[in-house]
């Protein structure tokens, strides 16, 4: 259960129903996620969040399921179940297939394994890493 | 410094030489860098660690840059500077650029901005997302 | 489900007794929540742990309600249900409206977006910070 | 040593001076910090941060100095070295006391103590905590 | 619900099976956790990780108990909740009292607390620490 | 370097000193380290967290070795640098041997690569693992 109440579509304000109305356009589907559902408590928020969201996972450098399963990747990390289904379901809509999810969980168990092993050995940066950018 | 001696090649068992002889190999370098010589203290984890390693990050369903990618988003969210520092130097190596980078910083930054919030208001998973696999 | 048993009042030893006692006191309520319940197991530790508390929650320097919101900036960033849930209805008894809430999970996830942002660029600390205190 | 190049002022581009100017005037010094320095290197991504962290953290329902707090509550569970310097310092220079600073700290190491015991022991949420919101 | 399909020993391949057989002989036990079933949908993964584990796990330097309860340590910090569940469960029968689960998250509980106030602080470590191994 | 003043013996408070003093003849040292100096800006502080760490660490139900083992792998999962050095130091002078730090260190690994896993894959936790306790 939620510490805030869920806006609907139905109670929003013409300033939120702009928002979920692009959000709805922008993704070609007829309903709102949750979480955007919570952040429309604060119509600013709701509006920056969408369209930091929309420009940072547009294709660019990076293609949007290499984005996806970043996500992932930090989720995982961070324990958000939440963002975890959803963006676990927003990269298979985008053709992750289910040996490409085996692998991502390999290489996200075996960095946080390296990571922590590192950290406890107080292992140096080798000069070698830290060539001049 | 490290809270272990690091092993140097010189220094090593015949055991711990021939993990550190398959490393420069399969990466075709010629030096080993200090994670190895924290490892080498037990030569049996450097060895499983290292073939580990070196079966995880292999070409597959996902490719090698995309594997670092994923590697440094998690070394980011655990703030581990040494696998900060050689991932991001691995990811160059194996072609990312600095406008790749830029855009895997802001994915980073964007899903570590909205996996605390969803958390901070216990945001229920939509059913829509709990997809039977 | 719990992984330990959680002692109810009329269960409870006279040591556990005085420790509830007082949270209902000081509180101004007539219940006691899950966690002195799962705490009361060890009676020592019940005592230590409420002690310290009221006394690091008590007005001081910084008042009741802004701890709270501290309380739940931590939580969050931890990802701890138990004490989201419970931190923001104290808070909300302490008079935190939503949008105190709504700012306060904004400043939550732009902290997080660039403290990691941070960590990933590695970006060294400005002499201008580190003054002498 | 970052894995980025800091851009400095007079390296920059006409987009990039402009939102360090911007940040200049806004909070009335000389001299831009690293951290957008490093950020500068994608000159959307500098102007959408600093436009956003401008925006959350002016005078709202919360005043900038608890904000100021709240961020260093979330960097150092985070462990975010470079933030936890910028944000003391910040927060030095907006009113907090030593005293402040050290209840501050004293409130972030209990929640960190209790968040853990909480989720060891698995505690259920108690049903009072649920209010509909 | 998972988000990956739980592969059932009826359902499993010759390979899966081979290790489920061997993960139920070590553990004298006739029944298969959920962990396992999910890592199934990779058998080279679920091969890998029961063989690791069953070897980093196994009597040591340290006793199997000991190892146990870092592995509480580890997930309680983490917050995984199965692995809290799975690991006091099997501590337990490996013969953890009460008595020591309650000193083992007073610890765990401390070790938080004074970590983030050492952070906070950003103590610089004590010479004398700095021991050459 | 800190961000605040570290309160040397010469310039401390009785109050402050007689915590020192104590410090020093429960460890049989003749120094007192940096994380107490930086606690002692706020003496009630500094007294409260001596005292829970001098009950916490005594030898109980789990020995005091086992005890510094497991603050050690918190640390390593929180990635506390000051901790990590200062905990290994003592682990050490209370027998730790190198082969009982490459365990630790290699439970340690696995825990947080298993949880990522189980997490990743939001594994549910089996009926059997949820027994009455």
């Amino acid at each position: 259960m939620a510490t805030v109440k869920l806006i609907e579509y139905e109670d929003a304000s013409p300033e939120v129903r702009a928002v979920y109305d692009d959000i709805m356009r922008t993704r070609q589907i007829d309903w709102i996620n949750n979480f955007w559902k919570s952040l429309a408590n604060d119509p600013k928020s709701l509006k920056r969040t969408w369209e930091t969201l929309k420009e940072i996972m547009a294709p660019g450098a990076l293609d949007p399921l290499v984005k996806e399963m970043i996500y992932i990747a930090v989720s995982t990390t961070n324990n958000c179940e939440y963002c975890i289904h959803s963006h676990t379901a927003a990269a298979r809509a985008k053709g992750m297939s289910e040996e490409m999810l085996m692998e991502l969980m390999a290489v996200i168990g075996m960095a946080n394994e390296t990571n922590r092993q590192v950290i406890g050995f107080q292992v140096p940066v080798d000069d070698v890493f830290k060539v001049e950018s």
